[in-house]
């Protein structure tokens, strides 16, 4: 079958692998539908991601249909429409048992990372009880798409953030993660979400999608001015308080700073971008805010309740999927998708031609 | 000044009181601007609410002009519109500092049953820093007038329901306090609200408006065979399982039975109806299915919060004012309010004619 | 080997059973070190249990070494000493994900109830890896016996009271799943553990183990007025108000009254008995105070937790064992124990003789 | 009377001022049984302290008896024993109605800081009711002292931990705060209290107080490799995983760092201590380890439950009272205090002679 594979030294090919079989009899063979590209994927081919293995197949973000189960799987058959999700884990463990699943003992972060993923025809999926999750008929698989990683990413970031009806989150980048965010912020009550970005262009998205409510974009001469007039800017939105919750998914030059700034006292600091830098925490400027700052790394545990949510009409980010190309197109896709070419904010990988 | 004095014997008459004064240094003088008709006031009348003091000037749901404050008022100023929360409280006592403001050592329901409420030109509010919510200029006197006492019950009920986004909620009911829990629950991220009412009228009311997805009439031969009924009806919308979350708002006959009877293993079954009958809890037909039962008598603590999802428009329930009577002809509003006359749901009483 | 088997109609025998074999590769094969009867195999005796299923091996309660394990079971090896929980679950459906055990799909009660139990030389542990939990090398079997069902039940209870630091804790009933919640409470940071019943033997158990810092035997002409008189009695410890969490352990006549009569308001009630009787809730009674019942049946997905704390010896309730029987003299044991003879609290069963 | 007043420039002398008064009707005035030096006096002194203000009494943690109250100061009378909150607070605005009392919109700290302190003779308490907390006769003002804030700190820390019976949690720092917070973290069920400090004699002290189960001393050529070493000393004791829990009670150099690396995955780090330095958040090396950082400052809303612990006996932290000192030599205790002089832990001020 044709798969994209990384060498581990910055090169992508489309190549010819052999087709995955069952190994273990919790596996699953997914037929890939639909698949798309995801920032990480990026940050692997980039070498910012210690734990990927050269000579895999990339992507994690996918929808497919079951090609057939191993002995041990109950409740999927072949045939059956699946979103699969980013996280291999076992249910069972320690971090399992507490909704850990990101820390799970014999998974993670696993797909297109450290076992062949999904820019492919077909991908083997370890643990398959856990990783698939049912396609209603009526949800297309546009609309499925992106379930098993941003999206569950910005329902996560929005969960842990403890918002409460009525509240006002403020949501650094309007990037894909940053959009599921501010979709999933609105599901636990959100009386006014605040994006904040400096492409103009996602801004207006988020508008049009009626995902923000009010839009900020933090100019100034450096970074740390820029934060400081994104505080100033919230406030004014807030009576003077800052953000009820912050959801943080930008990671930037000094979008972490910007985070906290614009989180009034006692708020929840959501932190969902991956950095490639350091940051400073300035403990002693910040003593008596009282700020909980969650680090992230989504633990996709929930992804039944977000599929009902889509299920329900309540969630649709299928919007996000600008760009399609077929499996034998990726590399340019990658291109595409890297240089946000043409306001491309996600690719879908289609099936090879013919 | 006008007022409508309930004799304690349930008789109800229109007369003239003298207008009330400051007495607390945290009192504050409410100009009566839109009043509303309570069940509760109803059940008042019937000799049903024990700690209902006779010849009280009735009614507890307002908004209103602050006309005059207490030296200890801090916040409000004559001029300043405001809603009136129906419980007084210090926000301080062991249990107010709990969020348990509906057992204030001082306070609770004193407004139209023990002391002098709402239906009158003006009104006395004691503690009113705690009792009163500034209303925006752009938010219209019908949109907040409910928010002190059927709008804070219905979010109550739904607060304290421990809905997760996706969850399919049901509310029992689909009168006013019900149709203002389908659309608090919401704002939680219900994914399936189920509405549950034996007048068809009121189903199609919470269709039309959008806050119920399913409706269902449970017909029976008599209660618990409509309370079965309703059982299966909803399995039939959860896989087998029942609600995640069930809202009681009817009070009447059977729907405590329909109550436990439609929530799945380990619900939260929210009773925010006020009975006037013993129930039967079986609890051996009930052992392993961990049911959480919250006894109501809403907590209001959160009046911001609701304001502020008014003010964002993302909370309207002004539809449920479907008439409206001057001060006047009060007397003839509580026989129409009390009958249902012409699909009544709540009538907005509105300043005396000339 | 020899075992204790129930034929339906209320006979219980010593016969000879083939020793269990592997059926599933979860299962496990448990020699049975030391064995314990608890109240609810008296209700399987008297056909109070629908789920039971006749001819069935009993006893739910015991610790062991492993004997063999299926293919599929990690962690364990035989050899290993271990406490086996009452409940049979997957960790992996709809309810076990929500840490809601006793609801899942594929288990529950089982052992000792509808398949053969733990009062035998050997046990067959379904699901072994869930339901199994590994003994240190310096915990006791006396120590570590009563873990899997009335130490994970009075566990539970106090967990979902919702008990804070400082809380005083009412605790009805002083019967073995009693003295368990207490013991539990404190580990909650209860600063006052109120024990009531009316069996003074047990409440000076409960002093004498320092489990319970006020006993109160409530007595009176009838239940309603020992309610009353509870009630009276637990206000003169908490400035009036009530206690801050009730836990009810005794299914008795009366005690579901007691329970929410000792309550103040705003208190958890956590329903642990198993009650062969429907009881009353008085709603119009209890309109505005708020109460919350959390109606049991334990859900034991936290045997990790308790055996920490009896591993750090912060939680030893092996007093509850006052009397050893080998397997041959179980009949008798029943006798003994169902009769309270000699102060019995629970019986402990030895391997058979010789 | 006598007060120690600081200058702004770091010179402390005790002076005469004149007995303060009544200066609101919600104030009280407290004659000073028993103060105490805290680190935080130190941190004023050095000009760490921005919001403090020059020629202002020091202290902030006393008991004593109520002197004369304001009109408006209800549940408190001349003669009442006290305990006096550090933070000074309404219990009415946005922050305090949702817990964060420590952002009160009109209060904070405030004693000893911005407004006359408790090394005196006399104190005004401003907001007296939110303010003070009575002792219960059988009560010593040595037990109650610590209680308005390095025991409301330690509490406070551990509460905001979510901690669970059977975890395992860390203390940084073995000084009074965080021997305070070993034995809050009791109250919650820790089974394993490990206390990790450089100072031998303070680890020694939290073993013979029953505070700490382990003991770490995590020396090393340098801070990060401390910090190393206290990671894998931690791991140890938790199967390989890292403490459940983290509570930072030292801010000395390093420590933070050593906080997150003894944390296990999905940890809540517990940053309690007052910081001097930024600090530094190595994200990309966090990244999928999903702690949570809760930036501190007590937030002492708790008061009456931590009295109610000290009433009861369960939380008795008097030990560290190690020396006393009548008011006339404060300036020699704080030298005292300060180099830790012979073993200091916490000194006791006590009124003039004679």
């Amino acid at each position: 079958m044709k798969a994209l594979v990384h060498d581990g030294n910055g090169i992508i090919t489309l190549t010819e692998r052999p087709r995955p079989r069952i190994i273990e009899p919790t596996d699953a063979i997914v037929r890939v539908t639909l698949s798309s590209i995801c920032t990480s994927d990026l940050h692997i081919i980039h070498g910012a991601v210690p734990r990927a293995l050269p000579n895999t197949v990339l992507g994690h973000e996918f929808v497919g249909v079951v090609e057939e189960v191993g002995g041990d799987v109950r409740g999927f058959a072949p045939g059956d429409r699946v979103a699969v999700n980013v996280e291999t884990f076992c249910g069972q463990c320690f971090f399992c048992k507490r909704g850990h699943v990101n820390n799970c003992e014999q998974g993670g972060w696993e797909l297109g990372c450290r076992i062949d993923g999904c820019q492919a025809e077909y991908t083997r999926v370890p643990l398959a009880e856990q990783g698939l999750t049912r396609i209603p008929d009526h949800v297309t698989d546009e609309q499925a798409l992106l379930l098993g990683d941003i999206l569950a990413t910005g329902y996560f970031g929005a969960e842990i953030a403890e918002i409460e009806p009525g509240d006002t989150v403020a949501v650094i980048g309007a990037g894909p993660v940053g959009l599921c965010a501010m979709a999933c912020a609105r599901l636990y009550g959100a009386a006014q979400v605040v994006a904040l970005d400096i492409d103009a262009a996602r801004l207006a998205v988020a508008k049009r999608e009626g995902l923000a409510d009010v839009t900020i974009n933090p100019a100034g001469p450096n970074p740390a001015a820029a934060a400081k007039g994104a505080e100033l800017a919230v406030r004014d939105l807030t009576e003077g308080r800052g953000a009820d919750a912050v959801i943080e998914c930008a990671g930037g030059t000094g979008t972490f700073e910007m985070a906290w700034r614009v989180a009034r006292p006692n708020a929840v600091v959501s932190v969902m971008a991956l950095y490639e830098q350091n940051q400073v925490l300035p403990l002693p400027l910040m003593y008596g805010k009282n700020l909980v700052f969650k680090t992230g790394g989504v633990d996709a545990h929930c992804l039944d309740r977000v599929m009902n949510l889509i299920a329900a009409g309540r969630l649709d980010v299928s919007f996000l999927i600008t760009h399609r190309f077929p499996l034998d197109d990726i590399e340019e896709a990658y291109r595409f998708f890297a240089a946000h070419e043409d306001g491309c904010l996600k690719v879908a990988i289609t099936p090879p031609r013919g």
